[in-house]
């Protein structure tokens, strides 16, 4: 089939992958601790569990986590959706982020590395390796412990992510999530599996 | 401030990041195309712009990928949700998915590498380098133009991502995204910016 020139503009190249996550990165120990709030995040590997983020070689948290070679991945809902964007362009050489914003520190058992209460769902990690790209720095680390706020599970002891009320970056802006759209998998799924599966919009 | 061991459960170390980007990365030629649906995915760097996509090794792109060194990245909105499903559980080794979700394919000018005329907006990848992580290879790649859909511009001539309409991925799940919650920057802006940016929810 043939291009219709009159469909599509092409644009400057730019990082246009959209949505994306953005979550709250801890580092440091217990008694001298950063947040950093970064997009540039994924999940890499599935097993073993493995995420990446990328941090401008200058902010504060980029020596921290390179040196400690530890760092938490602290998931994003919308009551702490303000903190969350604080932490984004404020730096940790100026203030205390977790005090600043009234959040709650936890140690992670695994790494040690501070984590948020107020997260619904808290990533300890470990640095695996260290890639130069650029402007920014690409961590890739091993997911090596996960906690999960109470209130997510339903009465089954299923996890209901529903109930996290998470948040999206999407182009600059932040967005709650929406209508649910569907399971992977259910566009091949009997009917059996469809009528157990498919919630409610 | 002390661990509250009645909030959180530990539960097994696993890939909890959430919400991530739903892409359908599509590779081959004109002639000989494919699409892969992928999570695994993300921005890595600004400057110059990167991103990162996580492929199993027994998946049918994978090597059309690794040999050719150039993949197409496609958002996915609500109307490509179903196509978007299917071209994750189902193989290019079976079937053409271009043909079977009737999807239209244009080639990216820069690559050569065949884009979907249905996605919102679609990047051109050249692939940089690939890292063996364990069940995924990560394939690290500079994206090297970007189509946008026409309609995705305001009378202004800005891009309204609004517009697209795009979908995440949730813990299995797909939403669409919902509540507009903030600019970046926009716990510290002044009144003038917050006046100007804030959009109604």
């Amino acid at each position: 089939m043939s291009y219709d020139v009159n469909a599509k503009e092409s644009i400057k190249p730019s990082t246009f992958l959209n949505p994306v996550p953005v979550v709250m990165a801890t580092c440091g120990s217990m008694d001298d601790s950063n947040i950093i709030t970064l997009a540039w995040a994924g999940t890499v590997n599935s097993e073993p569990p493995m995420l990446s983020i990328s941090i401008r070689k200058e902010r504060f948290s980029h020596d921290i986590i390179a040196k400690d070679g530890i760092f938490g991945v602290n998931l994003v809902s919308r009551p702490l959706i303000k903190a969350c964007d604080y932490c984004g362009v404020k730096s940790g050489r100026d203030i205390d982020k977790f005090k600043e914003m009234k959040l709650t520190k936890f140690k992670g058992e695994k790494t040690g590395v501070p984590l948020i209460m107020e997260s619904p769902a808290s990533l300890e990690c470990k640095v695996r390796q260290i890639i130069e790209l650029g402007t920014h720095d690409l961590f890739i680390a091993d997911i090596v412990n996960v906690y999960v706020s109470k209130e997510l599970f339903d009465e089954k002891g299923a996890i209901d992510m529903r109930k996290a009320d998470l948040v999206a970056y999407n182009h600059g802006e932040y967005y709650s999530l929406g209508d649910f759209l569907g399971f992977y998998g259910y566009s091949v799924a009997n009917k059996d599996a469809l009528a157990r599966r498919m919630r409610k919009k």
